[in-house]
């Protein structure tokens, strides 16, 4: 990748950032719903921080720090760089205001095409590395950006619209087909190339190395389980049998006294859904989204199939010619397996190394994107985690069954 | 009270909630540290909602509700009413905007004033002197407002001031002395009036009726304790010496980690402290401030004395030519009682009558006022209450001792 | 009290806890349900603790200490001794055994005749007045010993009967009447008085000193409020009412699901109570019990009458000729008053004030005794106290009201 | 498998669980010091509920049941059987008395062995193959037993031994030395055999059905890690570095302050360990024990290993000529593989299909066996697993690591 298309993408993915800003009303920037969720100015900052703490200081020429403080205040959680704000008291940081924030994005990128500039810095190489890196960081903070706004919006009875634009719904969801895929070694994972040898592979270290895994027969659906059969669940009594839940499960159902999708709200005789869109009917063809990892593991018993592992999913993802639609596009996919190091995994050295290594534990996998996804971020092999108990990720389900 | 100077003192103190909030930057508007506070946003919608509530709603001609939604958003305890909009989260409301609850107190006054015009309504007796209720009830908030801003600040590390004026100082303490009352019968309370039967004598039902309190001989300090002398205890190992608390403060401040008052930062050698003009160097003359109730009881046993009775700072209060300093304008004092009705009280009917009567209990009384409180609204038999653990108002200590 | 009297008084309170505990399985020995309850067993070891602590240490005569670690696992919350093992795992002290308790207790027993005996002890008066003080403290932990392992046996499914005795009950309650008394200045506490000035006098140091209330007129129900009468307030939807209730209380009864006495069952159309005699009918006649100090208050203002203060409580039952009945053998009665300290109070010096004083904040005053009362405990002056919200007391109701 | 020798063997697992509670005394019973155990008397009667529920009242002829209640008091986590008494609460069954239980215990083996010599009964084959899981699910308990008692006796200070028996340490361990295996495909897991087919084929439904897993090349250690080396870790800082802990490791370890093993005491300068033993001196040449999954993890990560997965460990010890030692004698072997289904894997119908599959989320496979473990218990494909956070198995580390 040469410097000036690196240039380009950074202004490119920095731009996008504050137009998702766009829509909001000064008094959302600063709402936190729940300690999971950040404000949307806490992402516009932390984004930055990003850039300025593994690229500017440690490389930058003549880098001036805007506010020493920030260090500590847009720090997500990298020990390793030191200390960090309380992650729940994120929603009181008041100040900076939203006007401070923007001109710390400015600064950060002024300074950002001053350096990537300077193709004869004698580290180049690891600069523009770091900074394909923070571009997809800040591609996946767009996501959570989304994610959280939605979550911090729903708690209003007011039930505020983040933009106006009509949320896209699908008139008629495909037959459920079952695609079949024999036993076998497959390939999984990429390995990591660096900076230079081939720029539209980038991949995260949890995607590497590449490795074999053997994989039983099994077919997996063509289509996301939609509204409509996840309420036929509900009718059901699936969230009153025990028998269908993993103990987990169970726990949190009762304990959280969930009984729908979360967003699915009905009232007054009607069935909505709270969308970015702000309150709308539900439609029953649409894929169901917002289950945490608990719901979809039920869902999957009582259809008499069961979650896909990642390896499934992966090497189904691959396969040419394979009928598969809702991969990237819909909602992010529950997977059975567990999110750990692949065989020979080595996270990177220092603070960078805690990116996704030490989330390695207590998560699940979950494979595609989701249409709050950014656009040219995805691929077969990303791995998105989350625990079991959260749903406010765009997550739904894509069945599989072995043969 | 001829309506026209009710009208007068009504925008007067309507006036002085907006310019309280116009230091404020839009992202403060929002900001909720803890349950026990509410935005400053909040503050300024609830009051209104008070007059909607308690006056135009039952009273008003044609009034236009401009939100049916906002009963339940502003609703603050009165269960009366009906449901309120959980108090932790007020935080999260961000719509309305800061621009929406301005329009909305603008459409309230102007209901208000139409109504407070119209002298021949039948009900303008019952109008009137809930309007005078909605007076004090805000200028409540107004000392609210400031308390609670100052708190969610104080979360953020970079220590904003919400303005700029300079705090007052006391460049030297006056002598403490004590001042000597005999035993006996003494009358507490004031027996409230109707409205118009003496204009300058509000008073709220928790300060009614008038009753007769006996005595015993006792000495009261003309002045609050100061920093410097309750430095003096804390050096004395004050927080370590279980014998000065009571069993439910020794619990608090081990479960809490305190060991000095709320807003004493010790930094780099510097005495500070957090003001409502920011991080500021501590005064030791000044009142020492932002103490629970159970660390002025500790210090009250530390220094050979006691928390006041409140009918003992009523009796001193009301006494004439005694030197007493400090009552209105400083810091609220703790006292000995717990919060209680007088004997005979009666709570007004319907929902307003939740205002007092059902805080009375697990409460304590401050006497007094605060520099945060508003001008001519505090006098002897004025009973403010707050759980003894809460720090977060402008509380302190004024020694007490029998003879 | 001669010395033959005072050893006298002292065995037979040591032999009451030990016939107490005659009913138990060895098994029941270790049930500690809650925080606020202790085990039979510990209560057996700590009252032998308390006579170890403050006489045979200090005062006795080559007194052996049987396990030096006691005084840490039995001390209860004498911050002055020293560590306290936690409150809430006193039921995981499987060791030292029931026979190592008895033993402990035989121990101390010894000792204490001993020293008791010799009245020729230069400190003498110092012993026999704690010693004092170690039989009612003794005495108070045998009604506890009795309501701790009702609460414990309670959680059991099998609802267990600590003992076989059929329980005493009301076959009619007597009409409800009210006494009326007028205002005035009246005296309340007690002086107390040392060891051998006049026996029958002992007080707590919460009862002193004797001081003057002005109390209103006022009158007082001659007895207690009925499981009839209750259970008409709860079928008119007292639970349900807000305006009944104080604001913490309404808040305990909404987390803890409250809608009927601790103990009341209402199985397959029975109504049931749990007594220490098992599972039985409830008789409408019987006085009802264990309200929290909450549910006493929404009783009373249901009833259009209120809960009487300590003092006017004291002044009635100290009143010759007055017809009041259920004073002392039924449930304590829960009053208005705040527990608090009497004007010129002083507690002991060292670690024995800790016995009363510093329990002085966020409590509420009962008055009378109650069916598990020791026999000979009880006073007029008698000050009980406990937490609003407890219920596991033999705590009831007797109704005031203003004239 | 013959009758006879199924119920020789039902018999002498019945026999062995009295024997292990013949060191404790009464009170040592009822002992419960966490919700994640259980009491010794719970664990005897719960295995015989497990008899009674799965086999005699499904199968059994006129069984009569002892006590109704028994159904909901012990049944530990069966949705599909109904209701369960609280887990946090089973210390608080003081009734059934220990005698009861053993009465329970008597009874149900006396029916067992009834209905076990009933070679004619039609569902001869159901019931023998139910009594053999019953049987193991009973050893499963019997280790519990004692990792439960050994976590309750030492809360108490006075730390009382289990039992007198000198526990057993290694006076030197042998050299660490890594073993090595060649990358391929391997077989992993067991078909389950029916009862007759193979008798000492018995295995839980998790570890079914065998299936092939790649695996890459790798090495692992000879032997558990000793006290000695993870002190060293712990001299190096190793919980004060972020960098080598997981995410929620790292919480953990700050919330629950931990700075060394379970157990580990460090006392006027001794280096303890209290063991069923009771407190001991601490041999630095035995094996690390009582460590979470947490902690393990961070322990390979300083060491430049890491844990193995569950099927390197199985492969690993499946391989003969190996010099493996101390696999199923000393510690359970934390992995890295979190616990989840086999391809294929099916649960059984009904209740008793909640034994295995339910668990399968959030929790770790550890493999081996302990000191704690009944022998004839173990074998290379069993699974254990617990939450990583758990810390009182006797649990340690195996480390392995990619060449």
């Amino acid at each position: 990748m040469n410097n000036a298309i690196l240039i380009e993408h950074f202004l490119a993915t920095r731009k996008q950032s504050i137009a998702l800003s766009s829509p909001l009303e000064i008094e959302d920037f600063g709402l936190q719903a729940a300690a999971f969720s950040s404000p949307p100015k806490w992402h516009l900052a932390h984004t930055s921080w990003f850039f300025e703490t593994f690229i500017l200081k440690p490389f930058g020429n003549d880098f001036q720090v805007l506010n020493p403080q920030y260090e500590v205040l847009f720090n997500s959680y990298y020990n390793g760089i030191g200390e960090q704000f309380p992650r729940p008291h994120r929603g009181l940081l008041s100040r900076p205001t939203v006007e401070e924030v923007f001109a710390y994005r400015d600064h950060i990128d002024n300074a950002m095409v001053d350096l990537l500039s300077d193709t004869s810095h004698p580290e180049w190489v690891a600069i523009a590395s770091r900074c394909r890196l923070g571009i997809e960081h800040e591609k996946q903070h767009q996501e959570l950006f989304l994610t959280d706004i939605k979550y911090s919006l729903s708690m209003n009875p007011l039930y505020p619209a983040y933009h106006d634009e009509a949320p896209t719904s699908t008139s008629e969801a495909v037959d459920l087909n079952w695609i079949t895929f024999e036993a076998g070694l497959v390939n999984i994972g990429i390995d990591a190339l660096g900076i230079g040898e081939k720029e539209e592979c980038f991949s995260f270290d949890n995607e590497s190395p590449k490795h074999q895994v053997y994989v039983n027969r099994f077919a997996i659906a063509n289509r996301l389980v939609t509204n409509a059969e996840y309420q036929a669940f509900i009718a059901d009594g699936g969230y009153q049998r025990p028998e269908l839940w993993l103990a987990d499960g169970w726990t949190a159902i009762q304990t959280q006294c969930w009984e729908k999708p979360l967003y699915w709200i009905d009232r007054d005789g009607e069935e909505l859904v709270f969308t970015l869109s702000g309150l709308r009917p539900r439609n029953p063809q649409d894929a169901v989204c917002h289950l945490s990892g608990y719901e979809a593991h039920a869902y999957a018993l009582w259809a008499g199939a069961r979650l896909p592992t990642e390896a499934e999913w992966e090497y189904a993802a691959q396969s040419p010619g394979e009928a598969l639609i809702q991969l990237y596009d819909t909602c992010w996919q529950w997977t059975s397996s567990a999110y750990g190091p692949y065989p020979g995994f080595e996270p990177a050295e220092g603070a960078i190394g805690e990116y996704n290594g030490k989330f390695m534990c207590n998560q699940s996998v979950l494979r595609g994107g989701s249409s709050a996804s950014a656009s040219q971020h995805l691929r077969p092999t990303y791995r998105n985690f989350f625990y079991p108990q959260e749903r406010w990720q765009f997550s739904g389900i894509r069945l599989a069954k072995y043969l």
